[in-house]
């Protein structure tokens, strides 16, 4: 299987694709979610995984027992200890230690507090400095945190390689925090992380990360990069369900310098003294605000219990090798029908998903959704975006899908489809 | 049952309670409840509400059919709009319009989100009003608003009547806002939403109200008492699951002139175009941030389905029935005992709990808890909390928990207990 590290010398054949699924021991975990429909090849695993069937039974425990039976009493019994609990399990899948990850709010909530805690701990510093290349939301949410500080938007030279050099070389004593996102949603643009990391160290800045779309699928190594802050759904990869609670990680040694501007009772010292003042609670608990949706949270362990079980390290590796195989899919039988690749070349660089374009991409996607079975996912302007989920997705799912995104484009059934009509997905 | 409004008059036999239940038809909602054990008297509905029946079937619907089975696709098949539907069903417990009430995060995070608006919108006023019997958790996340601006905590008299004319007389050119808790969560005294209202706007204040221990059992009046802001829980009497989503109202007039700093994309103006700078959406909306916990959010909304068949305005009828019902039986059977009301006794200012007083409160509330199977809440320092859901309790529970709660202290069950074993129920 060596040789999938160089996408051209690939056999792209079904064959090929069914050997290297029968040859792959992490193939049998799709049988451990539901899979309704096997005609339906789900390409958008990195917006909403896939249910594990054992979250559904997870589920039916704290609902009918849990909630319907011990009540209150639940708080007492595990539910307080579920949010760091989950977090030490995440904690395993992108390189960080006991006590520096927590299940909490949503991605953007999360990001809210650690940056604007961030910037509060490097007072006179007035930049923050990302790329336009991260995900639209982290850039409203920073210029909700700025105040009259400024948000430096570093734009990529193509749209598709995250500006490493020019992030590195706009870092100063004036920059109080960079913000990244990990793999980019766009292109699957990975950051090299030590590198940022380092850089921006050395300036007497502190580091954010959005892992979204890495955590579960990229083996992030937070530690071992030196990595401040991070932040991350646990919806895509993950595999927590729809909006389930976000994490995030702070580095041990900075949890007691960095105070959380949304001080609630839940990350308070003693909560239940219920004294007037906010006193914050030692270690990363003083990040949490209010009381966590228990139904949602308790949803997120089983599918991470799946992905500590095959392992993040095979995971990546299973990851990589089925973005080159569909790279050479695509060399083979795409390149040639007016697409172009919005995503790295180099594996190295790489996340978990494809981004290809096209003029007509938008009414091509809605016709792989509408005529073909194939759920990618659209951004705007053109990019279909190939997701792939190295847990439940196959080598044959990638095959067949490039068939499909071929048929769609050979026989023109985009052309039935107006794009005003496109439905949110 | 009118002789009720005065509960020197009440008989409080068995019988009778007997006969309050079988003539109120509310009393068959109860069977609309997951119910395992008929023998516990559980009045800790004001922390955590009972499971409905028609919740289960929700669950596995969204779990099963829409998670499982439609993946990313429910997005486009009413997940978007969920949390504005149920807002609006939630807008009609408590007074407000369609497109006044949205779920959104938790409690903690609506009052920053709020709150921060607000003074945002008086510059120049740098005072925020409150006071100390107001939820502790509210007191930090104001603490955390602040900034350079002070929190002004008016006391209470006595710990258990709201210091209306104290907080009245405090309002002033400088104060940004006033923000309380409508019912407060020791003595469940309830402020007259409307003297305050009228105050504050007198000196062109904003009010934002807490409704946590209010909605679902007080028929709040936002639109009629001129409110401008709330937040509140939905895991109490409106029975929405442990941590559900909570909800926030901006009165529509305020919708336009308020930012949200939390300035997320699902906030956003046309959140799928992805561009690069933020602008807030049109209406409510705008005051969103981050994906909502789906499975949670979806739970609240049979809770709220029940209490709308029922009807507000029932229900707060039930409810100040049976608090007065149980402050006649304490006064029969307990207040001889060593106990004292830490509740008001103006049925107009009593929201739906009743708190007792006792020395050994807490220990007396273990001994309720462990051999009496009566599930209250204790609050310190002295305060055994009985929550009166009128959904699900009935008289003959509150007659049978004095019974219980008087042996306890009658045959000294207590003594056995030591409340350093208290666990956070």
């Amino acid at each position: 299987m060596s040789t999938l590290n160089n996408p051209g010398d690939l056999s792209t054949s079904l064959e090929e694709a069914d050997r290297l699924d029968a040859a792959d021991p992490l193939t049998a975990f799709r049988e451990r979610f539901v899979i309704d429909d096997p005609d339906l090849i789900y390409l958008d695993g990195n917006s909403l995984g896939c249910l594990p069937r054992a979250t559904i039974n997870r589920l039916d425990e704290i609902v009918r027992r849990e909630w319907g039976g011990r009540l209150v009493r639940s708080w007492g019994e595990g539910w307080f200890e579920l949010a760091a609990h989950i977090g030490d399990k995440i904690a395993r899948l992108i390189g960080a230690r006991e006590g520096e990850v927590i299940l909490a709010d949503s991605t953007s909530v999360n990001l809210y507090r650690l940056a604007l805690a961030a910037v509060n701990a490097r007072p006179g510093r007035r930049t923050i400095l990302t790329d336009d290349l991260n995900f639209p939301s982290d850039l409203y949410i920073l210029q909700g945190v700025a105040g009259d500080r400024r948000v430096r938007v570093v734009p990529s030279a193509d749209g598709i390689h995250g500006p490493t050099e020019a992030l590195i070389a706009a870092m100063d004593d004036d920059t109080a925090l960079v913000t990244l996102s990990c793999t980019v949603f766009k292109s699957g643009y990975t950051y090299d992380m030590a590198a940022i990391n380092a850089a921006a160290h050395r300036v007497g800045a502190l580091v954010l990360w959005d892992l979204s779309h890495s955590a579960g699928s990229v083996a992030v190594r937070l530690n071992d990069t030196a990595a401040d802050l991070a932040v991350g759904c646990t919806y895509k990869y993950l595999n927590g369900g729809p909006g389930a609670p976000a994490f995030l990680y702070v580095r041990r040694e900075l949890q007691e310098q960095l105070s959380n501007p949304l001080s609630g009772w839940i990350g308070r010292r003693d909560p239940f003294d219920f004294a007037l003042d906010y006193a914050p609670a030692v270690g990363l608990q003083r990040f949490l605000t209010g009381t966590p949706p228990m139904l949602s949270l308790s949803a997120v362990e089983p599918g991470v219990d799946l992905l500590l079980e095959a392992g993040i390290e095979r995971l990546r590796e299973r990851s990589t090798r089925m973005s080159n195989y569909l790279l050479a899919r695509y060399d083979e039988r795409l390149a040639s029908l007016g697409f172009h690749l919005n995503s790295p070349r180099d594996t190295a660089r790489r996340g978990s998903h494809v981004s290809l374009g096209h003029a007509e991409g938008l009414r091509i996607n809605l016709s792989l959704i509408h005529d073909m079975k194939v759920l990618p996912d659209f951004r705007r302007p053109d990019n279909i975006r190939l997701g792939i989920a190295p847990l439940y997705n196959t080598f044959v799912e990638l095959h067949e899908a490039v068939e499909r995104l071929r048929t769609v484009v050979v026989d023109r059934l985009y052309e039935r489809h107006d794009p005003t009509h496109l439905k949110v997905t």
